[in-house]
């Protein structure tokens, strides 16, 4: 079963995913507002047996960021072997891997637009597999990493690639934008490694794949992620770890190739789904 | 008037300090289940208001991070010009600020201890102005800036600084562990631009000057620092911007001297208050 907030008819639910539409599941599990608390809670097992007496309620509706109100997103960059030559800049496979967060304000919803700003031409896609953590802990060992995931999903962690260098340190700037990247388009329950050592990555622009790679070539594999960030800080419940992107972004083809409105998008990994998203200039 | 969060016999409450003690608000305004809520409901008018009708509630208490449920604190860094010139880079001053953003739960209150890890003895200080943004805004001019701040606070955003150069990119880890820093110790309400222009900082280790700088020598000044952020994000009520730290932190001392159990750490900053902390190592 997948879990996912959307609206409709200009109010916003959770609900259970079918092929006719939503389930909504606000009314049966009043005690979370939102997603989000569900997962805080633990509770997907629980809306799944919820959603499993209950009809669809929505058919008509439109996808939001999967879990708008998170409150911790952390950004995994330059984890795929081939992503670290391509800033040529003579250095070893690094040993640590480069973090940074986003805000949920930087993510939109599947099959909605990113935005361009009128500040960049260089809005561009990077695929992803995110995370979502289902159990508190701190110092997790790379044995015990999956134990604390509770659902994957995926994330266009869109860029504006020139303010990303803006700085001396830091990619913030760049990373940031409001509704730059999507995330969703839903939450499927983890259950089984395979889920993630057998995943493979394709990123599509208007169909032509840019981006094909399978998680088991990351640098630092989801486990080390967990295990390393829960050094530093507790994980808790629906933190979100964006894993890491394969080589071919747009900046990286020769010339670079930047979205565009009218461009479609699509992140599509086996198991999980198809993250789809157009593209429009900020109406400002 | 100065508010806060703090805790008292185990139960948490914001409000209004005083020299007897702290005027809980809770009650008076349930409408606001937090200090953060009143925020983003811009209600500091609405707080002290009610706080002239009441008396002292709780005379002993701890404070708490002022703002434990803020969602997006920006840091900046390298802001003084002489902290660039730290990096013996060669570079020239940016153009452009650094930015990285901290989770809330890197942070903890005035009078409690910052932990600092097994993982490491770098545990630093820098001393810093916040500001909490109180109106939205999205490309704020500079001459509007100031328009959009609630309250200014203090931090000292400490740092594991071994691990802010563990990645080619970003500081985040080093800058996100847990209770490493702190904001505090009250909110002070803005009313004034020379609240921030004729504001002087100084920071001391057990008593000695290892900060002393104005605000007025930032290279990215505060009505700067929100005119480029609110450029790619919404700026909301609640949000912190740390605004930079000084020059004379531990790491750059000859030879580095950085915190250890002990240490007291005060921030002070006129009109403002003083920040102080001491060290623990955690209890692993």
């Amino acid at each position: 079963m997948k879990f996912a907030t959307y609206t409709s008819k200009g109010s916003t639910y959770y609900g259970a995913v079918t092929d006719d539409g939503m389930i909504a599941l606000n009314d049966a599990c009043p005690q979370w507002p939102t997603l989000f608390d569900a997962v805080q809670a633990d509770g997907l097992n629980t809306l799944e047996r919820a959603a499993q007496e209950l009809p669809v309620s929505h058919s008509v509706f439109e996808y939001d960021m999967v879990l708008p109100n998170a409150q911790r997103i952390l950004c995994v960059g330059v984890n795929f072997p081939d992503r670290n030559a391509e800033y040529k800049d003579g250095s070893d496979q690094p040993k640590y891997m480069s973090l940074f967060p986003r805000f949920a304000s930087g993510f939109t919803g599947h099959n909605r637009p990113l935005i361009r700003p009128p500040e960049s031409s260089q809005l561009d896609y990077e695929g992803e597999v995110a995370v979502v953590i289902g159990k508190a802990g701190r110092r997790i060992s790379q044995e015990d990493a999956y134990d604390h995931i509770a659902a994957l999903t995926l994330c266009n962690e869109g860029t504006i690639r020139d303010w990303v260098r803006h700085a001396k340190f830091n990619v913030t700037q760049g990373k940031n934008w409001d509704r730059s990247g999507s995330i969703g388009p839903w939450l499927v329950p983890f259950t089984d490694a395979s889920q993630i050592d057998d995943a493979r990555i394709i990123t599509r622009v208007n169909g032509e794949i840019r981006q094909d790679d399978v998680l088991s070539r990351m640098m630092h594999p989801i486990r080390r992620e967990i295990e390393y960030i829960s050094t530093f800080m507790t994980l808790r419940p629906g933190d979100i770890i964006v894993t890491g992107t394969p080589t071919g972004s747009g900046a990286r083809l020769d010339p670079p190739q930047y979205l565009k409105p009218g461009d479609v998008v699509e992140i599509e990994v086996n198991g999980i789904g198809t993250l789809r998203n157009t593209i429009e200039d900020e109406a400002v």
